[in-house]
Formats: structure tokens, sequence, C-alpha cells
């Protein structure tokens, strides 16, 4: 580690991809949290634009991707979600970012990001905070311990296995690709040329402001495309946000599960902490991992080859 | 014309699908306006089910497509939309349900209808109006007479071209097979079974509450899986029911438009009356018709053939 490093701690290189960053959010407020979390935090410079919602024009998004794999910041992490990411998939050289040995942190609209650099390139890439959604709080108090303390470890490489509270089938044993992240964005790649085919894999999946309905119907097109039978297990985090109606007369996310596990034969695992909530796990999207359930314990072991791009960066305790 | 049809009007058998209908729904107003329209509707015996929000069981569902073909009535029509076709198309029959020669008409949640007959059985439908859509107004007043008159021709055989006000390139002239309706249904079957390949054909979509970056999202998911390019011209009907936020800044259905033709080689023409508006054409879902734009008026003129499965009822005057 340099010496400019530790003094003013991890750099993170900060692109906007997607949508603008609203004129009122705490941004400073984040930046200053996510140094007094021991980062260094770096603006792209394009990363304050705003062209009508999004965060600049096409080209000005796509080019942040090239800067952040040109600049020294081993650490790349969105400011925010929300959409802009499908527009620029065409524009976007996966090889070269792939082999700038960077990890791409990010959630939501990222995981078009994610998907494609698993199709395109083979690469791992970190399904994990955002900066406004995850170092600043609603009400500007403390940041979450256990996401900001599991996307350290996880950018450290000491992440070695995580356990959480979790419904589904107890005595599940898996081993194979994780990957997935926001449905909406998972279905929207199907039959594009950035959805990843994983045979075997770990798929987890989560969503925000949408009706159980439309869960479901997303879920259905995953299951009619043959993409959920060929997964080993199938892990859902949070979907939260959405109003239920009168004319819903009990049809939850309850109910989705239910209708999922009737209609596939891959375990159907409940309560990843993963997506728009805390806490929020930062999972190696691409990499492979081991799935255990126990009672209601899920763990997920990370494959000891999970940091194929930066091994030379690891700790010696790791278990690597 | 049998004397009981003459004397009742022309029998429609009416399904639900998909949603129940809502327990203050104006269903007695809707059934006596058809009939006023000149219809004798019969309600298939689950029509007015309701199992949390679906219009009775999923085998309740499919099996009035079977009841429908079984019956009479040459017109099956849907009471209403929402959600829970995807859930049931694994069920269907469809070269027997296409054998059953009925004239299936609705739109919304019944484009995965419309598109799984194409794609399993070539079978033309009609995209066209609902019961309690089109024949109950929220007020309570008269019917849309467009709407009327446009699904009254197309039952008898009548329809042989529509003209409409139009925006978009001058001078296009294409023949295909006119396909589409609902573009979320219609991203929702990318991948599946039930998604048919048309080269070279019209497709026209709509969508109801829906945020312009989410039809936008929609739209780049059929240009890069390679839908879009590969069609003779491209049909927008109405996007209607979403609401802007300030932080759109000018992004909004133009803007949408204008990525579109920018980004697709295939003409887009807007305009065309169908989707969740008044008024709305009766379209011959997997037909073969006609485009033709000159100046701001869009022609479509119906292939000769397109009543393909119920030649012998058509009306002598009628131009095939």
């Amino acid at each position: 580690m340099s010496k400019a490093q530790s003094a003013a701690g991890t750099p993170v290189y900060l692109i906007s991809p997607s949508s603008a960053i609203a004129a009122d959010a705490p941004l400073e407020l984040a930046l200053a949290n996510l140094q007094t979390a021991g980062f260094a935090p770096r603006l792209d410079r394009a990363a304050r634009k705003a062209r009508q919602r999004f965060a600049g024009s096409d080209a000005e998004r796509a080019g942040a991707f090239a800067r952040a794999a040109a600049q020294p910041a081993r650490i790349v992490m969105i400011t925010r979600g929300g959409y802009g990411l499908t527009r620029i998939l065409p524009m976007l050289d996966y090889e070269a970012l792939a082999a700038s040995g960077k990890q791409w942190v990010g959630l939501s609209d990222f995981t078009a990001f994610h998907l494609a650099m698993l199709a395109r390139a083979g690469a791992a890439t970190w399904a994990g905070p955002a900066l406004l959604d995850d170092f600043v709080m609603p009400d500007g108090g403390a940041l979450d311990e256990v996401t900001v303390d599991g996307f350290r470890e996880a950018m450290d490489g000491l992440l070695e296995a995580v356990g959480f509270r979790c419904s589904g089938p107890s005595g599940v044993e898996a081993r194979g690709t994780l990957w997935g992240g926001n449905l909406s964005i998972v279905c929207n790649l199907l039959g594009t040329p950035w959805f990843p085919q994983v045979d075997g894999g770990i798929l987890f999946l989560e969503d925000v402001n949408e009706h159980p309905y439309r869960v479901e119907r997303m879920l259905s097109q995953l299951l009619h495309a043959g993409v959920l039978d060929k997964q080993a297990a199938i892990l859902l985090g949070h979907f939260n946000r959405y109003r239920l109606a009168d004319a819903d007369r009990g049809f939850d996310m309850p109910s989705v599960v239910r209708w999922l596990r009737a209609n596939t034969r891959t375990p159907v695992i409940t309560g990843l902490p993963f997506g728009h909530a805390s806490p929020k796990l930062t999972l190696p999207h691409g990499a492979t991992v081991a799935l255990a359930t126990e009672g209601r314990t899920c763990y997920l072991v990370l494959d000891e080859h999970h940091h194929h791009a930066d091994d030379h960066h690891r700790h010696s305790h790791d278990a690597g």
C-alpha cells in the first residue's frame, strides 16, 4: 500500500453511468462519510453532469468507464443507479475494462454492466453499495455497519464467507457462478448480447418499486426462457417499496415465492441481504461460490480463486 | 345468420383470462351497451370469479379458452386485462384454439395470447377492445363511435383499410405481418416459446402507466435483441397515464421517439389509434397488411386473405 493511500484511505473512483445526481442530493456528506470509512473518493469529471434525466450524454457516461480503467484507483463505484446503462452497453469495450483489473462496484441499473462484463468478457465485478444509497442515510445519521464492513472486507480480499438468516429448503448444497442483481434489468437484457449464458449458477435477484404481480411476471419470463431451471439455486434479496391494492386480495410477495417454488425445480432461498435496503452484502458477481443451507441459515463461501484479476493484492491471512 | 342471432345481435362470448373484475365494476352497464351496439353477450361461467387478484384459478382461466372454442359464438372477447395470462400460457392448446376459427379480441395482458397464437399456431387474432375498457365509459356516457364501429366492421369482415393522422417519414411503403401490442408484454415474452419470429413485419406497440424511461428501456431490449431492425415498420400507439418528475428535465415520450429513430433503421410512425385510450382500432394481429404513409396520413390496408379461418362468414360486398 502506498504512503498516499494509507494517509488518505483506499482510493475509490466514482462514476455516474446512469441517472444524474439530483441537485439537492447530499453528495458532500456521502463523500465525507466514504472518507471517514477509510476510503479516498475521487469523482470522475462527468460524475456531476446532467442532461435531461441522465448524468451527461451517452458518450460522456460511456467515457467514464474508459477514464476509470485508466486512472490508478483499484476500486470504481457508482454514485447512483436510475436509468441509462442500457443505452451505452453497445459503446463499452468489455475486454479492455476487464483487463484493467478494477473492482467495479454498484447495483440496480449497474446490473446491466455486471451481466455484460460476464457475458462479453467472462469477468467478475462486484454487486454492492452505491455512494448515494449506502454512504449517506436518508436521516443523515450513521451508516449501516454491516454494509460498510462487508464492502471494506470484499475490497480488501478478506471476504471468505457470509451467513444470513434465510427461508427455504434446508440441506441445499450448490456451487456455481454467482450472478444476477436487479430483476428488471436481468429480464431487460434477455435476448440481447449482454445476457450471460450461465448453467448451474447461483442466481440472486432483488427489485424495488415493483408490485409483486410485476415481480411474478418478470420471474415467469426467466422461467419460460429456461433460465431458472438450469440454475443450481435462486437467492431472493429485498423486494420492497411497492404498494398493494385492495384488488390484490392477499396476493403479495409470499404468493409470488410460492408460485415460483411450484414452478421451478431449482431451490428458492429468500432472505439474501441485498437490494435497495440495508444491510447490503458486497457480492462477487460472476465468481464461483459455494452455497449451503442449514436450517434457517444460508452460507455463501467464496471460491479461493474469485479474485482472478488482482490476486497480488490479497492479504496474507486470506484463505486463498 | 340464424334467427336467434339477428334477434339478439351477433353473439360475443366473454372470458376473463387475467385479473378479476372489480366488485364495483360497471359490468351490467357494459353488457347492456354491448347489446345496444348490436351484439349478444354471453359470459363464460368463470368470467366473474376472483381468486386473489386473478379471475379464478389458473385452471379456471385456462379452461375458459377451451370453453370459448367449444361454444357457438364466433367472437370471443376479454372482459378486461390486468395480469394473469403469462401464468397460463403453458396450459393452452394453440393449434386447437386456432382450429376453432374464433375471432379472439382483446388487448393489454391479452397481448400474450396474441403473440402465442402467432408463435405456436401461425394464427391471426384481433387486437381490439375489451368489455370493461371500451363498452362502458368512466363517466357512464356514450361509447366511442370510432372504436365501436371499427370493432363491428372488423368482426363482420368489412374492414379493408384504415387511415389515421401520423408523424414520421412520408412515403413509407411496407407489407408484412402486423403484430405486437402492449410493449411490456411483448418484452416479457422475449426468449420464451411464445415470442413469434417475425421478419419484415409491421410491429405496433402501446403501453400505459409506464414512465418514458421505462418505455425506452423496453424498446432498447427489442432493439438489442435484433427485433426492431428486422421489421418493415414500427407503429407507435398510445403511451399514456404516466407521471413525469422534475428530475426528467424535459425527458418525455418525444425524447424516446427521437432516441428510437436514431437507433433503428426501421421507419417509426407515431399516431396509431391503439392502446389504453379512445379511439381504438380493431387490428388483425398476425395477418398480412400493407402500410403506406403520405404526408401526415398513414394507411393500413388489410390483406384480402386475412380472414383465413372464417372466409365462409365474409360478406358478399367485402373486397376479398
